[in-house]
């Protein structure tokens, strides 16, 4: 028998017209050629895409599921993106909405090596929801973020990502950047043992000289872009530096052709994000609340054995939106407050207090 | 002065609104955080996005230019990408349609080693059209693509490509496929010293590896989706091997919400593209005429130094096609017909050579 991935798609269409572009689909996402001119038996059996339903959902969107071999994947993460999504994601009417993932091809992909509990274990957050922001803007030197994020540490915050803007810039080349950075958070640290993410880009070379200074300036953890790097190289990191936390963010997610739950949530899951950025719905992004709760339990579904990614929902939150936010999502969720919190200025230590104290404190009112 | 890339966006809302979400953008694409809270001169000057127009196209669309400034690309692939797109990607209403790029940036990433010139020159095609066709499908043996190959170059084909979704799978591991197929091409070459472009996958680790075996092979150009493996790689991999030529594949391009012409055109080229494989009008995909003829002209345009990208419309092409493509994009382009050809069987051979026929006498008679 063949394993199969089943791909998820979401395609307008006419209902006269929808069951010949649901073999269309089937076959662009496999051998990309017509099947009367394959001859041969094993391919016609076990590699062309299978339709294996077609539910119409009203409105002319109908849910096509393909069943696509395993075997064409090789199991690498990139080729398994090119199977899922590669030529149909030219065509502006096909939405990926989910895939079933066999378990085989989950446990070669591995997940996150730390998840959920990891990243509350590092910060000693037992039960409750963590809380994070964002190293900004861009241009200011090693030392103005060094003191910007010394301010946040003394705020009480469990991490503190790079903004994702962050690379390795002339202004605030990596290797000076996240040696100060760390220093001070470690020296301003009292209660919480916050934790820094520098952000990493490049190609994988780059990404692994990155990843020695993270290490050598005594972190643990680092944000990336996976669509922006490559989910090749992310995974390629992921499984080569078991000791590192990564969370995932969203940029050049395109999330408008593959959905936000599926993507953010699945499927940096399965190629091992501890923690995944998102744009929390009514901040400056377009996701539904539907969305985002729906990316929040990809994130947390039982998955076999695959620990859990840390939703992370952001995109221009703010500190009074904390106990609606908690209530939406419960506490296994990770808070991430940027320019809310940078807003204040020279009350930057002040506003962070106030974020990590609404946090700390929801539900025990 | 500030160096700055000109990103152009096609942005759909309001004109009372238009302003302020122009701002928006621009600073989005910059600092990602309040303005009003950026004490340092410099950040202000230098760094945020600066909106250098904004013109009203018609039907609620307006095109916003946005200065971003160079500094924050570190000059490296990835974050260019990020600068340009990333978090507007996330919006379902932006389009990246454009950027002008100064002179500096594209001396830094150089563009094509090869270009037009270069593939014509490898099979001496002097000024006509350059041919191509795809080793389809998935699943068989290097034995099998490679006697499929072997007809194709008798056919006379300039250039035979893997099929993008031809990876490093059990059935065709690519340390065998590559030497078999470039066995067979080379001992059924005829007139046309054929070139074969096997796809690259996976991680940089395993493109570099791959590239080895292209170059122990005897071959010396390659086939690579730059939205898969990341624009890092893809980049890195072109410095790196100046004797290989690159064929770019727009698997996962999302082209709906970055224009083609900028992105498989002249994003592509600007890292190194040889030859850029885009969906043809008319074909499986709905690009227009008019996307289709700004994507070859970006792709050709005089750029300084950096050598021209051949346009290779694809996509469900048939000889019957071969006049009116070449009228449509002269011969300054490479035909790649693949499905088209494997559909005629036992024929392949034949078909092949009609095909190249018909692209040798256009324009002779």
């Amino acid at each position: 028998m063949t394993t199969r991935i089943t791909a998820v798609y979401r395609v307008k269409d006419s209902a006269a017209a929808i069951e010949a572009r649901a073999k269309t689909i089937a076959v662009e996402q496999s051998v990309e050629m017509p099947v009367s001119a394959i001859t041969k038996r094993s391919v016609l059996e076990k590699i062309v895409g299978e339709v294996e339903s077609i539910s119409d959902l009203g409105g002319g969107v109908f849910e096509l599921r393909i069943g696509l071999a395993v075997s064409t994947t090789g199991l690498e993460a990139g080729q398994t993106l090119n199977m899922l999504f590669g030529n149909s994601s030219i065509h502006a009417d096909i939405v990926l909405q989910d895939a079933i993932i066999p378990e085989e091809v989950v446990r070669a992909f591995g997940g996150p090596h730390h998840g959920i509990e990891g990243l509350r274990k590092r910060v000693g957050a037992g039960r409750r929801a963590l809380t994070c922001s964002a190293l900004k803007p861009q241009g200011l030197t090693p030392a103005e973020l060094a003191e910007r994020a010394a301010k946040f540490t003394r705020g009480g915050l469990d991490y503190i990502k790079d903004d994702h803007g962050l690379a390795d810039q002339a202004y605030s080349p990596f290797a000076e950047r996240v040696p100060a950075v760390a220093a001070a958070v470690r020296s301003a640290q009292d209660k919480v043992p916050t934790r820094y993410l520098p952000s990493l880009s490049g190609n994988l070379d780059q990404l692994r000289r990155q990843i020695d200074i993270v290490r050598e300036a005594g972190l643990d953890g680092v944000l990336i872009a996976p669509m922006i790097v490559g989910v090749a190289s992310f995974h390629a990191l992921v499984r080569q530096n078991p000791d590192i936390a990564f969370m995932a963010h969203p940029a050049m997610a395109g999330a408008a052709r593959i959905a936000p739950a599926f993507h953010l949530g699945k499927l940096f899951r399965l190629f091992g994000a501890d923690a995944t950025v998102f744009p929390n719905h009514g901040g400056r992004f377009g996701y539904t609340p539907e969305e985002c709760r729906a990316l929040a339990r990809e994130a947390l579904a039982p998955w076999g054995g695959v620990r859990h990614t840390v939703p992370v929902p952001a995109g221009g939150m703010t500190t009074d939106r904390v106990p609606e936010m908690l209530d939406f999502y419960g506490t296994d969720v990770m808070l991430l407050i940027g320019g809310g919190l940078l807003a204040a200025g020279p009350r930057l230590t002040e506003e962070t207090k106030a974020f990590v104290d609404a946090v700390h404190a929801h539900g025990q009112g």
